[in-house]
């Protein structure tokens, strides 16, 4: 069997377990009181070169909807793409904690916002028209939900429109570091160098185990979400534990090497099978993910040899690179689709 | 410096992260659909003799608002002490996450909720007053806030009180075990066996790391629960780190002995104190907390010797022990007490 | 001038506001414990030939945001047509009544829902998928926001299509009259016969004053939905004013002859300016609203002409029929639109 | 029959219903947009010696907690009195439209805040603490739930203690004009010249018909309120019939005239009264409203008598006078308390 379902579906990085294990010495103050937590503001506004406010939360969800919530009043409108996890994934969590706050979704490519889509979008909802929500926020997703990156002049386009506005921008970075291992910028230029305000920033995906975090940048925010975050359930009272594995995680740049290792798997994959009949790449491949458009028969065919995968439907197939996944795992998919893909069609499904 | 001022100031027990490492092995599904989880859930049932659904959360506050937005609607009234948790400590969580759900406080003795006084309170809410919130709940909180234990006639008096109103009965077991090793009763005995429907299970206090519970023993909660949970960003996407520390957490009796000692070292304590001038217990030390009324003089001489504790008030501090304090540990501190108490006052404060 | 902007620009029919003023005698309980109120559960009952529960609310947005409220839970999704006033001029109060409920749009002609899209788009939410917000009913807008109206072949399709998913049906009736006087058929088949759970009862737009209403259909929602309109500041204490508003809307076939009225004209126009060159109607003119598409210069030359009505596009002008419109004030409209569109085109805009 | 159960079981004041009935010509833009509401903007402008913006909305429920929304975030704590209308019969509105904000009584006399007990009370939430909700306004109710009336002084004293710790002032004016006519002061010191930031402007109890109204007099307040009330369902379409309800009871001194009506009846009683044995008024009798403390036989008395009252509990009866109670009905009332206290005590009850 060769997991291909998630990037979630695989282990921790060793290290991040092995920081969470080293921080169960002593006592420490409990709600992030503690000296693990303190350094991780340190950190964080070393490796974002500003000052941020880095909170620990227990999931991407969390970290999206309290961000959402925390730039979008309850009668606001969020714009995002119409495949964004938040709109698609989240089960309500952006609405329920905004309190209402509702998504509209603004078109473009390969699961991004376009800059046009966006400006047309908003010339839809003029200022000062009390019968609909109201703008609010932008949200990007970088990598986006079907493993694409936006490029830093979109992210500062769209910014730019956002901003015109007087809209916040946020960004779930579920795949932070793969689209950072991507560009090869640095983590202040994907981020606020661009207008981002706030930022989920995902670890779980990534090597991580138990959390991911909101880093803030817009200085106004921090306060009001720490207080939102206690209230959420988000807070841990052991939150040493929390910090010590976000620590560990931009350590030495082991989330760069995690993520430039399960993009280049995905690089590799991609490289192998291009040009096959039967298959097509219904986006480009800048992260760890593939989304393969091929028939049933290809996909039973890879499940019968021990791959596993998810069905997004009959005809779209989705691969994920966990940071693990080996060059001999990545040439044996290859290999499969290979050879299903020459055998000759079977009779129509 | 010796740390009496939470239980989860502690560290976490060394079993517990052991198996958090060992989890770390292969591929597994996310958002609970993996093995650790599903043992989980067979494990609790037998922990408590029928079959519940074992939901883990990251922390007692998620456990409890989720508990109470579970059983009751947003227009409900829910019934506890004054002093509990939900009401004094958790940033309006209840009431967030119940859509705008009112707790209502009961009177009672060490911030329990007497029996009379449930009944009375309910009694000035009488069914179909459309004008106020929907009677819907009765929450208790066992050990109780301060320090305190229900016997079981107790929570069946409340849980018969509650089922005669139509009420549903939640427990809030942050401290679970310590008044599970005082009872000496069995985990059925002390929750659905005694009326209670859905209970927060409390791991981090007692020698957890990232994460509490919520067991639901009426089956009816749990589809809509879970739903609930993975909108509140509670649902971790690698489960099986939390499932297996919940699984240490009762494997051969380990949360009972760490709930023994720390509830023995508050006991052996309050037997050391008995009887010392100038020092009252607010509450019997049924638990591992003591609330000691005493003067700042008093409190400011154990700062000096290296106490660490919490000033509630200028004349009431609270200490707590953690599952490793030691019998020197806490002799020091009896030491120290008697030492200060014996001390010739000083003038007046 | 002539007033095409809304229906609600309207005045209120002078039945409406005599019975309102006639309840001002004697004293009456408050909240709607009154005698005019209990006679307008009868009145409904008997309107509807089944026995119904009808709420008086201020607002139409109130009846919506309340009845899907009260069909849907906090993470359900409600489907309806892109257009649905829901969707796009309620300023979230779905989202906020629903704690965090989320409109999903479906497909379909002249701003209704269509049934085979209804059917497509439900597949995309198979049952048990937690990571999104679970389906919990169907709005239809009747008539459309495009002036269009449902055959009742539809709305039984729709609704059991609904059904068998598990779904409850709303219909915004913010011109249920209009609609039921273009069928022709009883208000019983209308709504709850052919498959309909709660109803927002609208009479603002058709002569009304200052409130329309909820029908419950289904009785097992009413209790609830009582204790939600007191709690959403819905609930007049001196309720008498509007329920005899109510009476007398439905009384002696009044509400009907309004929108016949208002149907009428609208019919009046359409066939008027049937066949007219740089006209089009973009949706059948089944209601009492017309919506053309034309030229920016035929709109300028309307305005100077002092007709008043909505441009929704520079291409595209809304007309509404007002009950009291009168057939010269129709005719004059056809003229100028004849007149404009027989002009030669001007410079290109 | 004389009916002392409430003022919202009274007539509305015939100017009221004449100037809803004038208002019904011609056609109006919808939603607020129309010279009706226009006007009463300038005319409680004047009444209030400021700018202000006034918002009709339905009801005193929506009232309050659409300016308690409008003044806390979501985890907010509101102060107010434990027998404030808010507090008892409300259904959870503030929590609800406040997203989870929580009420936290302030004992004080005679349903009034006390100026110590509330710095003691906030004493109690020192600044920082996340745990808790945080403080962010205090709601006075004026006149007291138990028919008292703040002076000015104490308004003003409540209001330095609020503001010093930078929370907002809310009034609960369901009786603004009873205590108004009680003070003798104007509209100005009543409300911002003493520190209120935003009033509930009650009309119904004194007169009106449909409608209450926010007064907001902090303007930063206004735009996002004016959001909250159309998603709330509190903007009439045809909001002249509510705007012209509005400046009809302000004109001419109408609402003070009908206040002092209903107050001078209540004193009138009261006078009466004084002196009684077996009777006891449990507080001053300032506006409209007297609690008696007296035997049920005496109850029983009075209704036999065919007087309407509410009951709040065995010994505790509440009498509220209308605008039109007449001299003869109150000395009615008088006349038989006079009696039934005079008859020979029955067996104990």
């Amino acid at each position: 069997m060769i997991d291909y379902r998630s990037d979630n579906t695989g282990r921790a990085a060793p290290e991040i377990l092995e920081a969470l294990v080293r921080a169960n010495a002593g006592t420490a103050l409990g709600y992030g009181a503690d000296e693990w937590t303190a350094r991780l503001q340190d950190r964080f506004s070393e490796v974002f070169e500003t000052r941020v406010r880095v909170s620990p939360v227990a999931t991407g969800t969390a970290a999206n909807a309290l961000s959402l919530a925390a730039i979008a009043p309850s009668c606001g409108l969020v714009f995002c793409s119409e495949a964004a996890h938040i709109n698609t994934s989240e089960a309500n969590a952006a609405g329920f904690f905004g309190g209402g706050l509702k998504l509209v979704s603004v078109a473009g490519s390969h699961a991004r916002i376009g800059v046009e889509a966006l400006r047309d979008t908003l010339a839809g909802f003029p200022p000062g028209a009390l019968h609909r929500g109201q703008p609010a926020a932008v949200s990007l997703t970088q990598a986006s939900d079907l493993g694409a990156v936006y490029p830093l002049a979109e992210i500062r386009a769209i910014a730019e429109i956002a901003k015109a506005r007087g809209l916040k921008l946020h960004m779930d970075g579920a795949r932070f570091a793969n689209a950072l291992a991507r560009l090869g910028c640095s983590p202040a230029e994907m981020s606020w160098r661009s207008g981002v305000d706030i930022l989920s920033f995902g670890a779980t995906k990534n090597g991580g185990a138990l959390c991911d975090a909101i880093v803030v940048f817009a200085p106004e925010l921090a306060d009001g979400l720490a207080v939102q975050l206690r209230r959420a359930g988000q807070v841990w009272s052991k939150m040493r534990f929390a910090s010590a594995q976000l620590a560990a995680y931009v350590a030495d740049g082991l989330w760069l090497r995690l993520a430039q290792a399960s993009n280049a798997a995905a690089t590799r994959i991609a490289a192998g099978i291009a040009g096959l009949p039967g298959l097509r790449l219904v986006a480009p491949v800048e992260a760890n993910e593939l989304f393969l458009e091929t028939s049933s028969a290809v996909m039973d065919g890879l499940e019968q040899d021990g791959f596993q995968f998810y069905r997004r439907s009959p005809t779209l197939a989705r691969f994920v690179c966990r940071f693990d996944v080996t060059e001999s795992e990545a040439d044996a998919l290859v290999a499969a689709l290979k050879r299903h893909c020459a055998a000759p069609a079977r009779a129509a499904e």
